[in-house]
């Protein structure tokens, strides 16, 4: 039974970096609609978004019927219970992902990010898409290290959102209000994007070690 | 044993319950920071948020325990799963109040609200705060009648949502780049402070029937 159980949260954890890779790609379409103004690109983000919901379901499930079959105690109980704010934190990437596509989608045949803040949005997206792939990995292959790792790219995002406000505020911003309230919220969604990425990665360090890291 | 065991749980939901209130008391002096411009007022708000996250680390260990103790099942078991994603929302709102007293105190001693979005800022605020009031009674009195009712107040703020975008981006806006990009964020900050209320709320209801609600 102890067998077939430790099969089961290894599952668990597969799964949820299966969802994360998911996650990945949204972000990766969300970006890629942004940046050309392709709305059938954005469409297909905001329709594959149920399909992370449902994982989120599946996996809620599959936590309380553990928790109520199995009764697991110590690390064990770490893993399912981390599963289950995992699971809620990749739903809220996915659904931020959808937020970015929505705005593409909004803007559409046009970009909406202008040439002044075009640079500094596609390096936001390039750091979330690769923390959240990073994510994935360090679920999978329950990587402290590299759990800890990811905080030092998340600083990165930090600095990019701050010279994002830089550009938006500066005399010389040519690319009015929409744009700029644009261009706002998505270096918000792209960073808390990053955010829940840091925080799965917490949840790694939380199951294997059972410290709680100062960063969740 | 059990009577002890169900007094935990009250415990955990009551614990929950008054942290509910303390985020209700940071959006309404975060709200007062914004619309005053008053930074001593932020200030606090941004040192509370501590005792906030102190309160989720106790609920969280709480929780644990019980799971590792007591090897709860139904009804309890949802109790406990659902007490570790209400108080990860409740953090949540926590900081998002803080993202508001941070836009106040960055702005100080000025008003970051324009004249045009005042009304508008305003209203969400106080839907804002009057919904995550409500959810502490939910979670009080596990009040599923009034966690499906808190719905209706989301659709208004995302009415309100909409109504603020059609002003910052009307051809009459005066408010400028800046202030558009604060208003922009600010209702970004109290819509996601109203669904985290409602998603705790909606945490009552599968506590209650078991049930998962369509709305968390």
């Amino acid at each position: 039974v102890r067998y077939v159980f430790h099969d089961q949260l290894d599952g668990l954890l597969g799964e949820l970096a299966e969802i994360c890779a998911e996650v990945e790609d949204a972000v990766k379409l969300a970006t890629a609609a942004l940046l050309t103004g392709d709305s059938s690109v954005a469409e297909r983000v905001i329709s594959a978004d149920a399909e992370i919901d449902a994982a989120r379901d599946r996996v809620e499930d599959t936590a309380l019927s553990i928790l109520s079959l199995q009764a697991p105690v110590a690390g064990d109980l770490r893993v399912i219970v981390s599963a289950l704010r995992m699971i809620s934190e990749l739903e809220r990437m996915g659904d931020l992902a959808v937020h970015v596509a929505k705005i593409a989608r909004l803007r559409t045949p046009n970009v909406a990010v202008p040439e002044q803040a075009f640079a500094t949005i596609c390096r936001m997206a390039e750091v979330a898409e690769s923390m959240v792939g990073r994510a994935a990995h360090i679920v999978r292959d329950r990587d402290v290290e590299a759990a800890v790792a990811l905080r030092a790219e998340d600083e990165e995002m930090d600095r990019l959102r701050r010279s994002s406000f830089t550009e938006l505020l500066g005399d010389d911003w040519v690319g009015g209000v929409e744009a700029a309230v644009d261009v706002a919220l998505l270096g918000r969604y792209y960073e808390r994007i990053a955010d829940h990425a840091v925080s799965v990665a917490g949840r790694v360090v939380f199951i294997v070690t059972g410290q709680k890291p100062t960063f969740t």
